[in-house]
């Protein structure tokens, strides 16, 4: 088989998914071509779409292929409170298992001066355009209590202080170093329950 | 999030791919939006064109853009035996662990009155056109020792003999039920040393 025909190209480029090493890729290039062709196309058709088309929301930096995502374009959302996490699969987690119905902000990370990540890299200069303009009541944060997260978590508490606005933090139900994507819904609601207010 | 954003047609997507669920489905997904647009640009790209472009093999039946493999194609090849096996995977294993330098042949599954698979389905007509019209000295049946399976076998081997040419399968230290792609390569190997004359 040459080195380079289109199935070694396809088992190289399946590669770039998390978790998939050279035998699961070529497992997963069989299995489409001899039993689900359509699917792939469709796979193909949506990703590359994807690729070009995300990018991130102009009120909340969340991922969407809008000026602005479904949450910030709702009518339907509480406009007084805004979450702010780290990365936009927790906006995802968070709706999907609490009955928060405030808005968010996506950071993008936390700040780190050592890796030369600082205010404007993460968008707080954005969110203190939004703490300045928007009524707001509250600016909830869930970020993870670590070193890093604690000195972004106090940079926004400073930021919304000064615009008399109240700063909560989720509950620490959330394990050290434990990703906010993979707790299971009822800590994360509990989580949420229980902040307190800084 | 709105419920047919591209985000979520993507995820939808994802889910062709064998064991990715929901949850992993949403993984990959933000991991190619976040972290390897690049991937998975590429990945859509060489995806669309495979699933197009990639048909059987005229010769073999393998999988192949060209209308002939990179096997039958070749002129390094010893074109006097062909190893029959069912799937185009099995192709990969066999030139990965043994030191097999013949040709092949591809079913795409066994015989099956049951369901409607006869000896076209299988191309078993081609097949017998090789048998007649190639100068070949041995086949070597490497399919799997189910009923199904043993019923093919019988199937070739008479055609095989009905052209003089000899037939042998390859050795059973393949676990009954096993699947020939999963085997480690020394196994394999000596099944393939260990085949004999039916
Ligand atoms: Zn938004
Ligand atoms: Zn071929």
């Amino acid at each position: 088989m040459a080195e380079r025909s289109l199935l070694n190209q396809l088992i190289d480029a399946l590669r770039c998914l998390p978790g998939v090493g050279p035998k699961s890729a070529q497992r997963i290039a069989f299995h489409l071509l001899e039993r689900d062709r359509d699917g792939g196309a469709r796979l193909a058709r949506v990703m590359a779409e994807a690729m070009t088309r995300i990018q991130r929301c102009q009120r909340c930096r969340t991922l969407t292929e809008n000026d602005l995502c479904g949450i910030c374009a709702s009518s339907k959302r509480e406009t007084g409170t805004i979450c702010v996490v780290e990365q936009p699969s927790e906006v995802v987690a968070i709706e999907q298992a609490t009955d928060y119905r405030g808005l968010y902000f996506v950071l993008g990370g936390r700040l780190s001066p050592l890796d030369g990540i600082g205010p404007s890299d993460l968008g707080l200069d954005i969110l203190e355009r939004r703490l300045g303009e928007e009524s707001l009541a509250e600016v909830i944060l869930a970020i993870s209590p670590t070193v890093e997260g604690g000195a972004t978590a106090q940079f926004i508490a400073d930021r919304a202080a000064h615009h008399g606005v109240k700063v909560s933090r989720i509950a620490h139900g959330v394990p050290l170093g434990g990703e906010l994507e993979y707790l299971d819904g009822g800590t994360l609601a509990l989580a949420f329950a229980g902040r307190r207010d800084l």
